[in-house]
């Protein structure tokens, strides 16, 4: 972390924020909530949280407006909009820069004659680039990358070492693309046969389009014809597994572990949460919000918000979570009935 | 795509399928159902894409028997028994080929002198070859790839870029294996001692028999002692995790993110949908289907079709799933035995 | 596998174990009980296959002292306290060695001339080190590795083939981390601006304390700021994804494809089974096992045991398995209700 001290006032004045408690008290550094001391600044985002910070040993703590009221006699408490946003740019001050990529083919690389690389761009050690590949300007490829035959990449991206992009793949400007990430592989394709399984060809692409994130060792199959497209601003966590085929609309989310199964379409703003599973030949409409775990058998409207195996509505969901309780209640209703039935045969009996 | 125009009448000769409406219609490339415009070749395999079917926009569509009543009037229905093969034919003649891997070995790959390299072998750039490793006729190891000491790999087989096979593991003809596979790992093993976990040595190997395919980032653990073991014809998805000591019998699938724990059988043909997880020392009889997302924690017979965790049939899966309505049914069903009890006693009452 | 006879006499000596049976009996290997021959030794550490023992052809076979009544008419028994330790032992000395690392930089590494290496270490081929990298006495760096600017790498570490770490994380002593892990990609953060997702700089670093051993093809994010951090003696199967800022305590053990969220914390000798999926935010207390397939929404205290998803107690969730016999009996029970109600009314409409 750089050597800086910074008072409330000059964080209030960078975050817009507004200070509760002393103005001049000063922090060196940053930390969680749960770590951060007397000299280090921290934030909380949620009402949630509210515990936390009540423990808290920070010395300014940046808070969302439902926490104005923090207690503020032995520290600062900064009241931000938006805390998340306000953090990172606290944050951005103290952090050390990434090491810079060395513009240049380094000589340990090994680039086809045929291929043309841009202005400034930068080949890692060891990184392989296929005859007629396209890399644009400013774009990094990092060390021991492997980028395939005719395979074309914007500008301004980068992509972190160990990535390989299979032959005629497409890739946009500003992605950012991490380690083990795997694009263009063969999608899954068998027909049964008289001798066993029939490999279908996958003669199709992966297009992925500007301003994409792509986590680590994330997988992108290669279409069965056709292209696997990753629309524009798409955000994709570690371990994420798109088949082939498959179409992500502009600024969806898929979380870490998620898998999409092939020929499925989501539609903008979707969000996959974490190891949740969608089907093949579905559709998601646009703004679909599917819960961590859930298994997506069936298309789903636009804003659709689910949850379970198989994914049903909040509200089912929760009846069928609090199922066990109600069915006891039931219990307990038949025993009275049984009873009351009991006593009025009795009854019956004794007219 | 390559440049194309067939007519209907040629496409029926190739699939050997039943023209209905004009035959002298042509199409210059393919596409999927819902992309296909009028001078492309779409398919639609089953009857669940009868609204697709009707919407398309496709010239010359192949489809299967049970819709071949679908309208032909302004567009070409060709019947097929099998679309998928049929479309598959058509594919692989707009399909532009795979890059063709170049024999030989790159002067920038690392092999070591006693390695053993077959006839037309092509080991692609910075690709690494320890001591002692045999790779058959006309086998191709991508670019970036590490085979580890003692490793045989057979003929025809391909290896895309950044696969990892570490040492004495064996892998059969004909097998596809693409990149971030990793194979031959150490399995999870580990003994409770006084001052931690130890570790359990794997001494044994990873065996790929035959025509297997194994997609992208895919792991196979070595075996404790032994070896794991993947038979022929089995065909695993991207990102597959096969634990120590795991057989998976012939002509078998595992869908993508599916795990097999430690020491687990699976017989022939069976079949782990996405996402699945078997647990560790069961046995899967032949021809066994467990749906996706499900857990089997026990063993199951030959022909066993099982969903959910813990996974069970589809009868008491369907059970389950449809609860919440029986209970539902129940509660109404006991208030209005409530009401007649209510009733009843009013009766006896005044009696 | 080592030529080596031992005799029944030898193995008991070896393990500590008692003899039931023909002490002069010996073996020429090891297998599995399912596998093993009569001239190889096995092993039963649970009642639990007891029937796997009934039919075994092993001619020597340690056992736990519950199985110690096996029948030793043909073949001989050894009963160990701890049979995977008493394995183990026998099971070393059939192993192959695995092969020993070469120390020294092999000539096709690419080593930043500030990378500092301390004594015995090995640099595998086309392994690349960068600027300012540490790394310590006797630790091996597999060939492809990837290492960043200013990492830090302990002593008697392992790195096979093709792993990642990115700049400034720290590693151990004595950490064994296997092919295709990533360590330091980018954690997942986004804010939703005005035009899209905006990305949270990920500023922090991981760092992997001593003993630490990571499956292949696990990736684990570098924090937001400050550390994610895999504590002493953490064991990490395949396919596992840890999220930015979390913390692992010692001795927890991470099962194949399990994913830890941002900013959790795990205590020590957590147990998190495969294909779980823990919430991020949260903390989980020493001790805490979560079982396979699980989802964990919330905080859990020391020694929580928890299955299921939402995870719950083992007998909150044997009541939701057993809930559709459940409901079967009180639909039964109702059916009868509504019959003596029935004849009840029929009695009281008579009188």
């Amino acid at each position: 972390m750089k050597d800086l001290t910074l008072s409330a006032t000059r964080i209030a004045e960078i975050t817009g924020g507004r200070i509760c408690g002393d103005a001049g008290r000063t922090v060196n550094g940053i930390a969680g909530i749960r770590d951060a001391k007397s000299d280090q600044l921290s934030f909380v985002g949620s009402k949630k949280f509210e515990e936390q910070l009540a423990n808290a040993a920070s010395g300014i703590i940046l808070v969302c407006p439902d926490l104005a009221d923090a207690d503020a006699s032995n520290r600062t408490i900064i009241v931000c909009d938006n805390v998340d946003i306000a953090f990172a740019k606290i944050a951005a001050l103290y952090a050390e820069e990434a090491p810079a990529a060395v513009p240049g083919v380094h000589p340990s690389a090994v680039v086809d004659p045929t291929a043309k690389l841009g202005e400034n761009v930068s080949i890692g050690a060891n990184a392989v680039i296929e005859r007629d590949a396209v890399i644009g300007d400013n774009t990094v490829i990092g060390a021991g990358c492997y980028i395939g035959h005719e395979v074309k990449i914007g500008c301004n991206s980068t992509l972190s070492p160990n990535v390989t992009v299979m032959y005629r793949c497409i890739i946009g400007n500003k992605t950012i693309i991490h380690s083990g990430v795997v694009i263009g592989a063969d999608g899954f394709g068998f027909i049964p046969g008289p001798q066993g399984l029939i490999k279908v060809p996958q003669t199709g692409i992966v297009q992925i389009d500007d301003d994409v994130e792509i986590g680590a060792n994330t997988t992108i199959d290669r279409a069965r014809f056709g292209c696997t497209r990753i629309k524009s601003n798409v955000k994709i966590d570690d371990q994420v597994m798109v088949g082939h085929n498959v179409s992500v609309g502009e600024s969806s989310i898929l979380v870490a572990q998620c898998g999409i199964a092939g020929s499925t379409v989501l539609g903008r703003g979707v969000i996959i949460a974490a190891q949740a599973g969608i089907n093949g030949h579905i559709t998601l409409g646009d703004g679909v919000q599917v819960a961590g775990q859930s298994g997506v058998v069936k298309s789903l409207p636009a804003g659709s918000i689910v949850v379970g195996g198989p994914a049903e509505s909040q509200r089912d969901f929760i009846a069928r979570i609090t199922l066990p309780k109600k069915v006891g209640k039931l219990e307990a209703k038949i025993k009275e009935l049984e009873a009351k039935l009991a006593e009025l045969k009795k009854l019956a009996s004794e007219q």
